[in-house]
């Protein structure tokens, strides 16, 4: 079968799109108003882009309609608070979500008003950060402490969405998640995202050696 | 433990961003060159980025540096095919990775000269698309075909990098994996990438309900 994204109604080429394009890794991200108001929230349209310079990005989607009074579950033209708050002070924090952390990260992807503080929400640690000044997650393992570098926005309609690229200044590992000095990668147990509302473990993991060329 | 990432060795810092980002979804990037030379090579750096329009993003690094002379393992300045191919052409396809394609997609993870035809090599077929020139892999499950919509470059000197974004023209889904003419996303039995040389199937799956937020 071939669609053609354009010819398909919004909600059945977004199934489409985060159905395929899995396992997705999460960035629960955490930023600061300009007046202070922490937030909280999950993102997974979201990757590294590139080491040197040290690039991390996610794409915030518009909020969804309920507040613009559009239809329930479609988007409403409102940026989300994250971006805003991005927008408006240039720094976030990017945490990793292991398993034991999915619940909380989950309670915090409502769309909550922009005054509600998401860590009470979720009942997890604030701990200040190195170089930025919004917190990071006290129980994530590793945390991206991120510079805006560039916004792209790619659609001034309701259903559009931007691209955040945030320049990483300083990361926070977790002492529990090292061995001999080094992140220790087989300590994670970080989750990923699927479809609909489904997540994956990472636990069924194999090994493929590159080959070599000569 | 805190790390700026500058102050670390190139390498050291590439093992914390690699692992800690994860899972990553796999994008296997089908494209030709002007003169129409095949090429098939996967990328980690991907995800979804916008519905509408409807967008994916994968970032391509630089070459190893086995064949500029540098120290191998290190990146070597010279562009992948698969970027140069974009550049010329402005076309390719992103297809998906079911467990049972990954000993194919590694074999083509290598870096051959540009005259290699990493589809022969790996023994996978080629279908026509549907709009753009590149085929798409026979095998995989659900092909993006996708035109260039914008590419960003991070930095010029040998160990930048590349954010390559492409607008969805036309989606192939193959027949064995629709349900009710819809694509049946637990179907799919896609893998992740993780650090070093590790993988992740997506079979260990759970869900949890988004809050509603009155």
């Amino acid at each position: 079968m071939d669609v053609v994204p354009s010819q398909l109604p919004h909600r059945e080429f977004y199934n489409i799109l985060i159905s395929a394009v899995v396992p997705r890794p999460i960035a629960w991200v955490s930023s600061l108003s300009a007046s202070g108001q922490p937030n909280l929230a999950p993102f997974s349209f979201f990757n590294a882009v590139c080491a040197k310079p040290p690039l991390l990005a996610f794409a915030p989607g518009m909020r969804a309609a309920r507040k613009s009074g559009v239809v329930r579950g479609e988007p409403g033209g409102e940026p989300k608070d994250t971006l805003r708050n991005i927008r408006e002070t240039g720094e976030f924090v990017i945490n990793v979500v292991p398993y034991e952390l999915g619940e909380a990260m989950n309670l915090t992807s409502g769309e909550y008003d922009a005054t509600i503080d998401e860590f009470d929400l979720a009942k997890v640690g604030s701990a200040p950060s190195k170089v930025v000044r919004p917190p990071r997650v006290a129980e994530s393992p590793v945390s991206f402490e991120c510079k805006l570098y560039q916004i792209l926005d790619f659609n001034p309609d309701p259903e559009g969405g931007s691209l955040v690229i945030g320049e990483i200044v300083s990361v926070h590992i977790d002492e529990r998640n090292l061995k001999e000095g080094r992140l220790d990668r087989n300590s994670l147990d970080l989750i990923g995202r699927m479809g609909g509302m489904q997540y994956t473990r990472t636990t069924e993991r194999f090994e493929m050696v590159r080959p070599k060329v000569e």
